[in-house]
């Protein structure tokens, strides 16, 4: 426990014009955010940028640079607004070339729906020196190119290809969670909380309040890596809100 | 329509642990995305963060300055990992006071809710110079200081100081947009988007594809700050569906 573990890290850049319009409502942060941390890996940051060339090569180039992992989502379909591939090519300073493997797959799946035409070609095109990513979803395939993940932004797409990388990437340790739930104003209970983390190494408590059948409460939810550790803060947690005469739900509410 | 208008643009910055983890699925992208909308604004890029100084401090300099306003929301509540104040300050340069006109709204707000204690008084607190966004919701206001609006994180609260903001930023013309919709794979049509997209001016066109009921369709929404463009653009995607042998569906899919 004295040991520090190294820490492994991922960005995240959701790319799409829809998102940053409103019209469409981002499920890809929550979704590769919880996959990361069962692979041992802390999603740090998240940026969100149109279909926009010098948007996607900067937030790649700054992302890729200061993290293990760079996950991208969105913009790798057939059609002219997806310019994610030439983006990060540029980014990396490569040329864009049509991978071999992807094109038999398109043509395999394409075989019975009307065959392989340009548009549909597109979405063989990688970074040249890239390796592809397994999608039983749709044929179309995502890309790897050294430590960045170039994934589709439908979020059942996306979903095949994080099942595909499962247990691929090294990590280090999970960050573990435990809920402890309290019908209080988190307001009243600051200072419990704030010594609680204070007094206690390798963890965070966050406080989730929330206002529910005319009561309001909160949820204190702890972090850590060390079981040993979580289950130490849950049991202090408990005891200082029994002390101030407030009723602890292991497990929150 | 041969003039440019002015552009506004604006970033947002989520704060939270709970996003990163996974714990939380923001809904206030999409939500901040369609009132900027509104007020003529265009959000142009997002970040999410953790709760942490040096990270908040990075994205708020860089956000600010290259874009007309910057909104955050998370982070602003009672309790120990609430550091969004202090953070901006910080970026500002400047030291963080109480508000005396926020104080004097809490006081009012906990009269009848236990009385204000110290954790309640730390939503008094501002960068020194800020003014306040009302917050019809739950007592603590949000802050506005220079071109930085900083809102709370639970999207019922973001909503009500959105409210108040409403028609008092300065923007442009609002981005309008149309959709048609097909019941085709957007890689058959994908030439007809490029070409209708090129030959005509102050118009995007995204292609949004999806699966439902055992058929492929997409939806093609064009955007544009000119009603008579997108009308336009609509009767030539509609004319060109037409010739390929396709419906088009007035409205979307």
């Amino acid at each position: 426990m004295a040991e520090t573990a190294r820490i492994w890290t991922a960005a995240l850049l959701v790319i799409g014009d829809e998102i940053l319009s409103g019209r469409t409502q981002d499920k890809n942060v929550a979704q590769v955010a919880t996959w990361l941390n069962v692979q041992g890996i802390r999603l740090r940051e998240v940026r969100m940028v149109a279909d926009d060339m010098d948007a996607i090569v900067e937030a790649v180039n700054t992302l890729r640079a200061r993290n293990d992992y760079l996950f991208t989502t969105g913009g790798i379909g057939p059609t002219h607004d997806d310019i994610t591939v030439d983006a990060i090519a540029q980014a990396l300073g490569v040329g864009v070339v049509i991978h071999p493997d992807a094109r038999a797959i398109l043509e395999g799946y394409y075989a019975t729906r009307g065959g392989l035409n340009e548009a549909r070609l597109r979405m063989a095109r990688v970074p040249d020196g890239a390796s592809l990513i397994p999608n039983r979803m749709s044929g179309a395939p995502g890309i790897q190119h050294g430590n960045i993940f170039i994934m589709a932004g439908v979020p059942s797409i996306t979903a095949g290809m994080l099942d595909a990388l499962t247990g691929t990437l090294e990590g280090g340790l999970p960050v573990l969670s435990a809920t402890v739930g309290c019908w209080v104003a988190e307001s009243e209970i600051a200072d419990l909380l704030r010594e609680t983390e204070r007094l206690h190494d390798d963890c965070q408590i966050g406080s989730y309040p929330f206002f529910r059948d005319g009561r309001v409460g909160a949820n204190f939810v702890i972090r850590s890596t060390s079981a040993a550790i979580l289950e130490d803060v849950s049991a202090a947690l408990t005891t200082g809100l029994t002390a101030l005469g407030r009723e602890a739900v292991a497990g929150g509410i």
